[in-house]
């Protein structure tokens, strides 16, 4: 599950309630990593007191350095979470902590048995394997408006962005897309989630929406002759903007309107 | 000739080079219509001294009302003129000042007849026959996020919009996409033009890009049926970036590379 940051936290949570949903419920037993996150003790606190108001047990574990990564009585409670949730802050703080380590293995095995990883902000940047870690909203596509750095690879053949219409984030996301279009590119909107089942669809819940750019179609992108600072050309992008409930085939790159009630 | 706003004075000057040259060179006759400016006589100066240092005749012609608007001798001057340069401010007041009056008869007749009709900011979005007056650029697609009224229709087949990559406009170009995915949004960032020939095609000019957005092959826009906050689905969009050079075919909705070199 990601999510774009800002998510509803005293009205109708909608996103940290589908999250406590997937995660099991009152059955739930989610961890709270706040590794991102400035002031992690905080973050962490806040996030565990969301999921108890929804009823779900929820717990801090604590991953503030490499050594606490490696710890694999910490590891351990990853493993056995059915939802692990990765609050905002700074996606770098994610990957050079948990980068190798037992507690990122404990995070691999979870997922891969069925456990609801999710992140918001910072968090959503890092579940894809090429993870956007800053650059500019002010400007044309060009390479240096966008650095990027090795991710969770959670999502391989996704790159993702976050705050994405708040921010006005399309040039990053396409000086990204410009440099592999065979990525999907993701903008996620504040209080805006998606959640990727086990078939690779992708489905929105929250009150914006998420902007989905395929570049399979590409004709044409300059990233590779143009200098660091020169405006890109990329041709042939298609480009979807989906609002809750809309769903996405990420392996056939095919829009769909969402579910009939009652159906998962 | 539409202008993303904020181009160049005083650096190499290419966008309002190109004006010149299309309009005549040294033989042009350019008229300055400042009507958009909150002042119109400093606005329209420092375009007349621009045109002039670049050995281009150019002359301010004031048309601040519907009075104005309405001298034959005014009209005159603007269908005799080769080159008709709109500036920025509020594009609301090009229409309310011009629509339906012997001026905007005089710019479609010399429109008609050859002459170059350009605008930058404002003046950009004034060029369609529905053009973009405001909006927000911090929200996901929703209809509230574009307010739209009647332009001066020189490209009708377009949707305009300015400062683009510089103010993150996507969400209100494609809100007013989603309402009529017949036309093609066009999103030009500041420093940067393009210039539509009379076979229809577009060609970029400038530092950084224009962003395509054919709406043709949308399946699927809620535009119909949301709610004016209401966060809207489009599926189905192609997106196109390009950069100086670069070239698109707006009937066959096809982006193209640049021209050889010498060739026009």
């Amino acid at each position: 599950m990601v999510v774009g940051g800002h998510e509803d936290h005293s009205g109708a949570r909608r996103i940290l309630r589908e999250f406590v949903r997937l995660s099991g419920g009152f059955a739930a037993r989610i961890a709270v990593v706040a590794t991102a996150a400035e002031d992690p003790a905080a973050a962490a606190a806040a996030y565990v007191d969301a999921f108890a108001s929804l009823g779900a047990p929820a717990r801090a574990v604590r991953v503030a350095d490499r050594r606490e990564a490696g710890d694999f009585a910490v590891a351990d409670l990853l493993r056995q979470a059915t939802g692990i949730f990765f609050t905002g802050g700074d996606q770098l703080r994610i990957t050079a902590m948990l980068g190798g380590t037992p507690c990122e293995a404990a995070l691999r095995q979870a997922h891969g048995a069925g456990a609801v990883v999710a992140g918001t902000s910072a968090g959503a940047s890092a579940m894809s394997s090429t993870m956007i870690v800053g650059g500019r909203s002010d400007a044309s596509p060009r390479r240096e408006v966008v650095r990027m750095s090795p991710g969770l690879g959670l999502l391989p053949e996704l790159v993702i962005d976050q705050h994405f219409a708040q921010r006005g984030r399309l040039s990053r996301l396409l000086a990204a897309l410009a440099q592999n279009p065979g990525l999907l590119g993701v903008g996620v909107d504040e209080d805006t989630a998606f959640v990727v089942d086990g078939d690779g669809v992708l489905r929105v819940v929250g009150s914006a929406t998420v902007t989905v750019l395929d570049g399979r179609g590409v004709r044409l992108s300059t990233a590779s002759e143009a200098d660091l600072d020169q405006s890109l050309t990329l041709t042939g992008v298609v480009l979807h903007v989906l609002s809750d409930g809309y769903r996405f085939d990420i392996r056939a790159r095919r829009p769909y309107p969402p579910a009939p009630e009652g159906a998962e």
